[in-house]
């Protein structure tokens, strides 16, 4: 295998944690278009749940419907168990579609797509929602996964963990395939999902009781100021700016030798 | 700025279309955990729609909620006009969250998230459900968009197109910084991002049309033989097969001379 080693990590480069906010947040004081009459959805109220037991549900509803309908379905299911409608009617079969990184194709990984579908549900407040989010998708790029042990696995074995550096599907699966030795589309390659899956679900689980039980603690309403790589290619009135998101910048960026300090 | 150029396009390689399925059609024949007593979800029926008036309203329906919201609310709130319920109910306002890469990430187009959380509600059953979402991300990879001309404009200007090559958030809108000169976070990347929608709330309704006035003829139930890239980093029983996902390759990868010809 001949393919060129691309992860050149630039060890003065920081992560590209801070950047911009979307729009304003009078965008998300509009009204929504909801149906007859323009009339707003209804609140979706949510009440803590237990991590470690909605983890153990994500790993074995990943087997049903894959890795985003693994996060979402459970939580769903215990707040329908609890509240009744209109949790029970949702849609979660829907959730399928994430699988993959949407579809198969690799991006967003699935899991972290239902998490954020869960965020956004729950937490109408966007730039809250941005941090849940934020926090989620961080610990995720930087946590050693998976580390989720089923009492009864569909596959036993002695699960490698690695970092994934990424959001993406597409990356998270190869990174853990060159740690673990293992191929894609293995068996044992969707128990690193289905327990990856378990993972995220606990965190999300663990974030959003934390947000709940003190709504107003998430942290600065302002996002920090921008350094590292978004500070030029991101933040707004910077000298580039033709660039954004949140992601990683060295998961596939290299920075040459003559690259200002930053 | 002296960020070294990645993107050398290899001529020989394809694209990363007909990359494995995710996993075997078992699965989702599996009931989901849907609420109480396990009960499934009821199914959601579509109907013939309008793409250029769905487009409209997608375009002046992201001002309210961002791109994933953009492509969603208005499909759910015309099927809400003609059945009612569900669809008056779904919490479209959730949607939110796929904004910019999902919580202003980079990662999936959030229009693209929208459209593929559309076709997973409508469309259960998963081969057929991967093949709408592969034509979409396809057509979305390769398209010069924007093409959307709105009547009444947020920002009246010429707007330029460009070709992503990917179905990434960050990509995607990079490019068009590029190709058009402007920054982002500007009002003028943000309509670009809104006709944008537009776009692919059209295409999206179309190939939904399609797929409802005959379900059968979505194309081969079989993915394609892999060839290029895939062929060996991702197709099942390949010599590599460390790697998933069907996004375009070259988008970030960089192939060396000895590569193997495929």
């Amino acid at each position: 295998m001949n393919l060129v080693t691309r992860r050149q990590m630039l060890a003065t480069v920081g992560a590209a944690a801070g950047a911009c906010a979307l729009s304003s947040s009078k965008d998300i004081q509009a009204k929504p278009n909801t149906g007859k009459d323009n009339k707003p959805a209804r609140a979706w109220k949510y009440s803590k749940l237990r991590p470690d037991y909605l983890a153990q549900q994500a790993y074995y509803a990943t087997a049903k419907g894959h890795c985003m309908y693994g996060v979402f379905a459970p939580v769903m299911q215990q707040l329908g168990n609890k509240f009744g409608e209109p949790y029970i009617s949702f849609p979660v079969d829907m959730m399928v579609y994430g699988a993959g990184g949407a579809g198969g194709w690799g991006s967003l990984c699935g899991a972290l797509n239902g998490a954020a579908a869960l965020t956004g549900l729950f937490v109408r407040d966007e730039t809250q929602q941005k941090q849940l989010i934020s926090k989620l998708f961080k610990w995720y790029e930087t946590a050693k996964l998976p580390t989720f042990q089923p009492s009864k696995p569909f596959v036993k074995m002695a699960m490698p963990a690695s970092i994934s550096n990424s959001i993406l599907c597409h990356m998270s699966v190869t990174k853990w395939c060159k740690v673990s030795g293992e191929k894609t589309h293995t068996k044992e390659q969707k128990e690193r999902c289905k327990r990856l899956t378990a993972d995220v679900t606990r965190k999300t689980v663990e974030l959003l009781n934390a947000h709940f039980a003190a709504p107003h603690a998430a942290g600065p309403t302002r996002p920090p100021k921008p350094k590292g790589c978004v500070a030029c290619h991101t933040a707004k009135g910077s000298t580039i700016q033709n660039s954004r998101g949140k992601m990683s910048c060295t998961s596939c960026h290299t920075v040459p030798g003559k690259h200002p300090k930053v």
